[in-house]
């Protein structure tokens, strides 16, 4: 199968990365032919260096997958033949409205058009396009290599069949889909962030934990059960099935909820400072670059713990 | 050091393992003696399962540490001579109320008395008693063996050499405190905990995803990461730090959570029946037990995992 990306940015290169793993065949399209190239060498390097480290996916050797990634400036060249589009250019709906118009003449009926957008719905920029019924949002969460969530968002004209012939295709490179019904604010996976985010600030600002506590209490509490037990299934769990829960605990936590301090919330500059110079002893702004690596080595070792752990149980 | 243990059902028999696998002395007390007795032998059970799968805590054998932990019914034998006191016994006002003071004439100015309550804070209960500024709340998770998050909790009375002793001890037996400024209802996990339940139970009543699509988000998107990097570092690592973030996407955050549902929200019988009607479909009542055996063990490897990427780092 050939699949195009649109967009040869760090989420482009994902997506190409992810394919390729999957044994398809992979066309990289940015409208600098220079950037390009520059995407394919970072992507060779990538692959390469996940193979001696043991995390590359897919069964193929990464000179393999490399050469099934090609490059291309050409947008009709790119979408020549391709299956599936995964636009990745910056979030802004001109830009978007743009491109997804560009590729309109393209695409054809076997062709599905999916955007990486992580707020924008594509009813915001697809309305003039003939094959709008074609397109949705597959949005990805940061580094997709190893973080193997995709949102699945239709729009408005969105076709069933679309929806789920992505699902099917997501689902067969490796990442765990989820599909919203409809467009909504933050879609799921942020509304879920914000909520927690919108919490943690109140607690600092109302100086009940430091910066590092808050963090502390997700990595050594909430966040080692949610890497592999949901927030529905934790009450399944906790109780004797989630309705048992709801009778034992739901007013317990609905006293609690009601001293939550409501949204909307603003995260403000003041308060980001203080956390800034907290997390800084720790995290120092001139070492960003390396903590995300370290993030993602760790990632990597969880994904790879993951694939154990449900092999052994097959 | 001696440690005691009020109550013997798991959140105390969990607590004595932590502190046996540390090499501490421990005294497991209950009201009834057979209930002790049952109490120390699925301890021993635990411990040699724990030390054949490679996931026991500490540098001692199982049976070594089997060794350190004795039974009592006698609640005078059991404080004497202990440094630390955790009680554990049903989340009870009135029964809680009742032990501390049967607890109180035993205290002395060296020992610290911890409740492992989740909701109550010790200002509930610990009221009429003469040592209650030798008191506070060391709420752990479940399962805290596996799960090292415990929240500290002081009351109005607690000194701060009582929370700050607490927080050296616990981090000495490798579990992983927080330490709170004040009680307030949740503790913070719950908080945190009921604001994500919240929106999730919101977004399912609402049709957005089905209930297996939420806990797929989490396992296997928010939930990976903040296995090792909380909400705030996040922020800080999505940006050029937490100013940069608030800069760029505070407005957004403010607009999809000004379309969250507000708190208070009460979890109600028929969603619940709807989710675990869902949930059912993987994991039937029936085999509820099987699952937490399995969620344990992920826990258990988790753990083991982070432990080795710390080692590599040292």
């Amino acid at each position: 199968m050939k699949i195009a990306i649109i967009g040869s940015g760090l989420i482009g290169q994902s997506w190409a990365m992810i394919f390729a793993g999957a044994g398809h065949t992979v066309t990289l399209y940015d409208i600098v032919s220079e950037q390009v190239s520059k995407a394919l060498e970072t992507i060779a390097t990538n692959l390469k260096n996940y193979e001696s480290q043991g995390c590359l996916r897919g069964q193929l050797t990464a000179s393999r997958q490399v050469s099934l990634i090609t490059g291309s400036s050409d947008m009709q060249e790119c979408l020549n033949g391709a299956s599936y589009v995964q636009e990745c250019v910056p979030e802004s709906v001109d830009l978007k409205r743009q491109v997804f118009n560009q590729m309109d003449m393209y695409i054809t009926e076997d062709m599905i058009v999916a955007s990486s957008s992580s707020c924008l719905g594509v009813s915001q920029f697809v309305g003039e396009m003939k094959n709008k019924h074609r397109t949705l949002v597959a949005h990805p969460v940061n580094p997709p290599y190893f973080v193997p969530l995709v949102e699945i968002v239709p729009g408005p004209w969105t076709l069933p069949e679309v929806s789920q012939q992505t699902r099917t295709l997501l689902e067969s490179v490796g990442q765990a889909p989820v599909t919203l019904s409809k467009e909504c604010p933050g879609f799921a996976l942020n509304r879920i962030q914000y909520s927690i985010i919108n919490e943690c600030w109140c607690m600092y600002k109302d100086g009940l934990l430091s910066a590092a506590d808050i963090d502390k209490l997700m990595v050594n509490g909430l966040g080692p059960r949610y890497a592999f037990i949901g927030p529905l299934e934790t009450m399944h769990l906790n109780a004797d099935g989630i309705v048992d829960y709801c009778k034992r605990y739901a007013q317990g936590a609905y006293n609690v909820s009601s001293t939550l301090t409501p949204p909307p919330i603003m995260y403000d500059i003041p308060t980001a400072e203080n956390v800034q110079s907290e997390l800084s002893s720790a995290v120092p702004l001139e070492q960003l670059l390396e903590r995300r690596k370290w993030r993602d080595r760790h990632l990597a070792a969880l994904a790879s713990l993951k694939n154990q752990l449900k092999e052994k149980k097959d």
